[in-house]
Order: structure tokens, then sequence, then C-alpha cells
């Protein structure tokens, strides 16, 4: 793992270098979702099904089969081992806890010319989330996602999981039966996003689709943007952990809160940042070590040879300065009083504080959204909220009094935009004289 | 124009067809951007002045001269007549207004174990707002979109205006001086974006580029999204006014109401919907004499041909269903107690109520923003607003204690989710038994 020193004279370039990141989109991709929409949109249920039929191998022979009822949601939890039940019903309880502190409530007040403005609060009526299939098929997902639209109000919430040789995780099942998930459909890729997006016979169109997927289905996302609303497009995963005043024989705690990070993916980042030599030496050690035992290895390996850096500055006002150009995913200020130090913290996806409180917990059941803005974009977005399922409309209502001056300022504005009919349609509200 | 009754049989399918728009992006014009936009990262300020000097016929020979200072900005605004001072200070102050009670805070919370839980709210650092040359150039979308910026907190507000052949809208440089723009630089297109967006020596990246332009600009902020913040892509734009118990010698307004609408531009959509046959007759005529004399009646004469129409509905209730399904960006309701009705509208912009509030005091200085989601998106997004200069990062702050049960689910959760690292990271923090 790469280490740098805020004191080289060319640490501000080697940073840059560092977090340098272009996400190419495969035109071959782009393409073939492009296909995919389209035919979705012309054939709806019938290309649905023989899409998944030829991606995902599933038997199904019609699109009933390729719904769940909110029975089978329940049977999934049902039959899950009583421990893990208990963990996903806290994970969720707590997650209901945070996101009901998020919800907005429309709001109006009286200019002093007695007309009255505001702003009206509403749900989206339906939302589509998306989890991926196989593997990567997390349970944990399904709470984050579909959380937030519930405590907004959302109507219909729609759940789309690829189901590869027609089998199923049960537990993202029971994540969906205690996030209160309306319905499944066990379809994937581009053909799902396309459904929701655009509706067939089976699927309503939903408003909103949000959820990680492979890079079909964020090629997808992006085509059908517009059309309906997204979640942002996640890109490669990163951890900032910082620290000091750490006793070296806790160095493994922090390795494994960076290799947490770095088992996702071969480019995720883990970027260690510390005043102290000692603690840099013992980390790097440490990781090594548990290098040595982790099933996923080979993952964690790559992306902390080609992504990951342990970084020597020489206090914490260096410390923010790289945290705040870096804009981590996930920032981890492992020290004694992070209350001061997150204040200065401008741009983070989520602020990990103190000792006991590695990325793990809050991926899981802290009740914050795990669901963050990645590559730096945390400089301009936010973690998935209740705020993303709902919307705004403003209030306008003008008396006949309070319209005089304001009638009378849009006229004359509209006037010097060259927009006549704007001018009349207010002066024909101002009194004759 | 186009007349369409509810009572038709065929009437969903009608409304249906009114509302289908797609937007077609030419292929040619995302070539050229792309390419603009990497000529920009390759060779900065060079190509930045050479393109501007290319497609705006600008004079300048070096980026300096394509920089405005604050004391230009004041000059044009001391330079104004007095009434059009007045009105843009009057409409500056409403907006502030408005958009101050917008202001999220940060907020924490303890939770039954002892932990700190939140989240942090903080501005955006930086912004670019880009207004269109020529003449779509609007003073009223500066301060739209400048003031909420301001509002937040955001550091560094930069305004981008094309100069063509040099020229300048000094109206424009006002509303910069009075929405508080840090910096203008004339200049525009997808090179303005592109710099906006990656950065040139003369002008420092910004992490949100917001404001309208042409098919170009559109283009350029679809190409660098998700390298900045964008606020949505405009498509056309549309209003829908609802009237009953207007009497037939004021239809003359809700025809200008409309007509506002349509003189923008040949693809915006005007909606009329009304329970009564008569005043839609009387309606229908006053647009017809409208037409005779409006300045840009060729523009709203083509919008309202191909796009408008005035829809008979039986009652209230249908009406409602109608603008929910147009999801309008603008909807009037000029009915005498808008109030109910205005609750049971679940999709739209802004709503304008009553009889004194045309749609045209809203566009300048109601208070509320005029930057409204376009094309039916009014159903997952909201108007523009400080929240879109504004980001939020968690907080979690687990004690020793507090950990110990959130610790031990997590690393349940992630033993199910195939996760070591993270199971791990999270057993560290409990104790041992």
């Amino acid at each position: 793992m790469r280490v740098l020193s805020s004191q080289s004279p060319d640490f501000a370039n080697q940073l840059a270098a560092l977090l340098a990141f272009d996400s190419v989109t495969d035109a071959s991709v782009v393409q073939a979702v492009d296909d995919i929409v389209a035919q979705v949109r012309r054939d709806g249920d019938a290309a649905v099904l023989a899409l998944t039929q030829q991606f995902d191998r599933h038997p199904a022979t019609c699109m009933a089969q390729l719904q769940l009822s909110a029975d089978a949601l329940k049977q999934a939890f049902d039959g899950l081992d009583a421990k893990v039940k208990d963990a996903l019903t806290l994970a969720a309880a707590r997650i209901f806890d945070f996101h009901q502190r998020q919800v907005q409530h429309s709001w109006t007040y009286q200019d002093a010319l007695g007309n009255t403005l505001g702003q009206q609060v509403t749900a989206l009526d339906s939302v589509g989330i998306y989890v991926p299939g196989g593997l990567a098929s997390y349970p944990s997902s399904v709470l984050m996602n579909a959380i937030p639209a519930k405590v907004a109000g959302v109507r219909r919430i729609v759940m789309v999981v690829p189901a590869p040789d027609g089998k199923l995780n049960p537990l993202v099942l029971a994540a969906a039966h205690v996030a209160g998930v309306d319905t499944v459909f066990t379809i994937g890729g581009a053909q799902a996003v396309a459904a929701l997006a655009y509706g067939t016979a089976s699927i309503a169109r939903v408003d909103k689709i949000t959820g990680p997927g492979n890079k079909y289905v964020a090629a997808a996302k992006r085509a059908v943007f517009g059309q309906v609303g997204i979640d942002m497009i996640a890109g490669p995963s990163e951890v900032l952990v910082y620290a000091e005043g750490v006793p070296t024989d806790r160095a493994d705690w922090l390795a494994m809160d960076l290799l947490s990070q770095a088992e996702h993916d071969t480019v995720a980042q883990a970027i260690f940042v510390t005043t102290s030599q000692t603690l840099l030496d013992a980390v790097q050690r440490e990781i090594e070590r548990a290098l040595a035992t982790l099933p996923k290895a080979d993952i964690a390996r790559t992306a902390t040879d080609n992504r990951g850096a342990l970084i020597l500055v020489r206090d914490r006002a260096e410390a923010v300065q790289v945290i705040n150009q870096v804009a981590p995913e996930h920032l981890e200020l492992s020290i004694d009083d992070p209350e001061a130090m997150a204040t200065a913290i401008r741009h983070a996806g989520a602020i990990f504080m103190g000792r006991y409180t590695p990325e793990a917990i809050g991926d899981y059941c802290a009740g914050a959204n795990h669901v963050l803005p990645t590559s730096g974009t945390a400089r301009f977005s936010s973690p998935l909220g209740v705020y993303d399922f709902q919307k705004k409309s403003s209030i306008i209502h003008c008396t006949h009094d309070g319209a005089q001056l304001l009638a009378r300022t849009a006229d004359l504005l509209a006037q010097h935009e060259n927009l006549m009919a704007h001018a009349l349609s207010a002066r024909y509200r101002v009194d004759k004289q």
C-alpha cells in the first residue's frame, strides 16, 4: 500500500493522482441498454419475460410467475433463524427511527402585503427499488432503500431483484417484508429498469428508481433519467480513516476498518491518515496480517495495492484539508474528541466518530443510511434520505390588494424581458386608475 | 386550439397523446459537446478563449477580458432607470425572504443506548450559474438561480453568460450585483460548462452548475453530471389553468395567463381546464383576439395549435385527476376557494391560487422560485431551492457501551452477506466475554 507524506513537495499532485478515477462507460453497454429499453417500451411484458429467460435463465413461462406476493415475503421472514430475525428487526427499527427525523413538512407564511406563500410537501406516489441478485444481493440495501420511501409516505414500493436460475436469497425477501415493500418482481438488468420507468401491462410505471446495480443497470438508470427520477449513479466506494492517539496494539481495529471497504470491490478506495509514523507503520503491518486470512483477500489486496494509501500529515488542520479534498463517502475519526474536528469537515457522506464507530455498524444498523455519495460527490450530494422520496410544490396566493404592487413590478420586468403576454397578464390584475 | 371533453370515451388516450413529448437529443449535438468538453479539459483557458472567439465572435484576446469585476456589476446596477432599479430590488428582497425559510439545519439525537446520531448540513463550496445570452438573457433567471445559493451560504458563486459580439444585457449584470454573484465570465455554450466542471487556470472548478441553456448547454450539463452536480435538465415549459365561476368578461385574464406560457417557446404547453362550456368558449375567443396583437403571436400560435388544449370536465374531482396526470410545472387555480383543491394536488411545480395570482407574478417577484420541474417531472422533483445548494453528512457516534449491541448485530448481518472484514471490524468493538 503506497505511503504518502504531506511534507513531500509533490504531495498535492500525488493526492490528486490517488483520487483520479475516470469512470468510462463502455459504448457497447450503452448500445445494448438502449436496445433493451426500446424493446421493453415496444413489447412490454413479452420483452421482459423473454429477456429474463435469456439473461437470468429463469424458468418462468408467464409474468405471474415473476411476481411475489406479500405472503411469500412474510414466509421468508418467518423462516429465518431467530437471531437473524432479531438482527434484521433491530436494524429496521433503528433505520425507521433515524429517518423519521428527516420528514419535511409543508409551510406557509403571510407577507406584509397580505399574500400567502409557502411550500406544499408531498410524497412520491410510487418508487421502484432495484436490488442486485446473486452474490451482491444484500438485505441491508433493501432496508436502506425501502425504509426512507416508506417513511416519506410513498404509497407503492415495488422491488425488483433478479433470480438467476430462479434462485433468490430468502434474507432479501425477508428484508422486503420488514421494510414494507408492496410488490416484488423477480426481474433484473436493464429490462427491469425499463419496465419500472415506462410500465408494462403487469408492472405499473413508477416515479423514481433507486438502488445499486451492475454497469447495465447503471446505464439503464442514466437512460431513463428524466422519464423518472433516479438516485445518484454510484461510483467506486471509499473510506478515509483518520486516527491519532490509538495504541499500536489496536492498529488491527483500524486495519480491519480499512479492509471492510477494500473487500467490496477491486476499485474500492481505503485511505488511512494519521499524524503518527508509528501508528502508520503498525496499521500497514496489520493490513498485511489480515490479508493473509480474509476470505476476500484477493479483492481487498487489489484494491489496497491500486487505490489505497497511508498518509502521514503534520497535524489535524492538515488532515482536515486532505479530508475535504477527498470528500470521502465514509469518514472515520478515530480520536477521543471528534466533535470539534467533525464541524470542520465540509464534505463527507457519513462521519463515524470515536473509537467505537466502525463503518460496519453504519452499514447495517446504526440507523443512518448506507447509500452515500461516492467518488468525491459528497462535495454536492447527500446520503439517500426521506427527502429523496418527498417533493415540493410552491404555493402562491395573492389577494386583490396584495397583488397590486407585485403585478406592477412583474409588468415592468416582463417588458424588459420582451415578454408582453407576461406583462399584460400581470397588468390585468392592477386596478384601473 | 384543440378542445377535449372528459366525457369522451377516448379521453384518457387523447390526454396521454397531448402530454407525450419525447425529447430526442441529436447525436451530432452530443458528439460536438463531447469534443468541446475534451478540448477544454486538455487545453484549459486557451480552448475557452478560442471557442468563445469562434462561437460568440467575441473580440477578447485574453481570458482577463472575459472576466467582469464586482465593480462592473455595480456600475450596471447604478446605471439603471430608478423604476427598474426598484423593481429588481423588490424582486430580489422577496426572493431572499421566501428562500430564507428553506434553510435546513443540522440536528442530532441520542438513542436509548447512549449513541449520538444526526445530520450535519453544510453549504456547497462553489456554484456556477449559467445564464443564456442574446434574446433569452433574463435577469429574473439570475435572481432565481443565484439567490438560493447565496442564502444557502455558498462561498463562491460564479456566473457565466455569453456575450455575442461582445454585447451584454446590462440588466443581467445588474441582477448579478443584486443577487450577490462573486465573479462573472462572459463565456457560454458547452465550453463554459466544461470550464466550470473541470476548471482552468483562470476559472476554478465549481461543485454544481445550475441554470437554463440551449441544447448544447443541456448536453454539456448531462455530460459533466457526476463530476459536478447539476439541476434538472429542463424540458418544454407548461401551464395548466383551472377556472370556474369566472365571469366571461374576465376570460381575457385567463387567455393571457395561458399565452404568457405559450409565448416562451413553440413547444410550450398551455392547457385550460374548466367545468363551464361557456367559459371555455369565451377563453378560446379571447386567445384568438389576443393573438392578433401580441408581439410573439407566431411563437404562441404554434405552441397553442400544436400542444395547447381546452378541456371540459364534469367537476372538480375530475379536474384534480387531470391535473395530477399532467403534473404541470405551473398550475393556476382561478377559483374563489383554492385552498381545499390545492391540498388534493399531488404533482405541480408551483400552485398559483385565486384570481389575482397569474404565473407572471411568480415568474418575477412573488418570491418563490421560477425554476420548476417541467414536462411531468413534478411527479418526482421540486422547485429549485436552498436545499439544492446544501448537502448533508450523516453523523454516527457510538459510545463503548452503546456500540455493544450494534456491533454484535452488524457482525451477524455482515456474516450473512459474506463480508468477513465488515464482521470482524464490528466484532473488535465487542467486549471479550
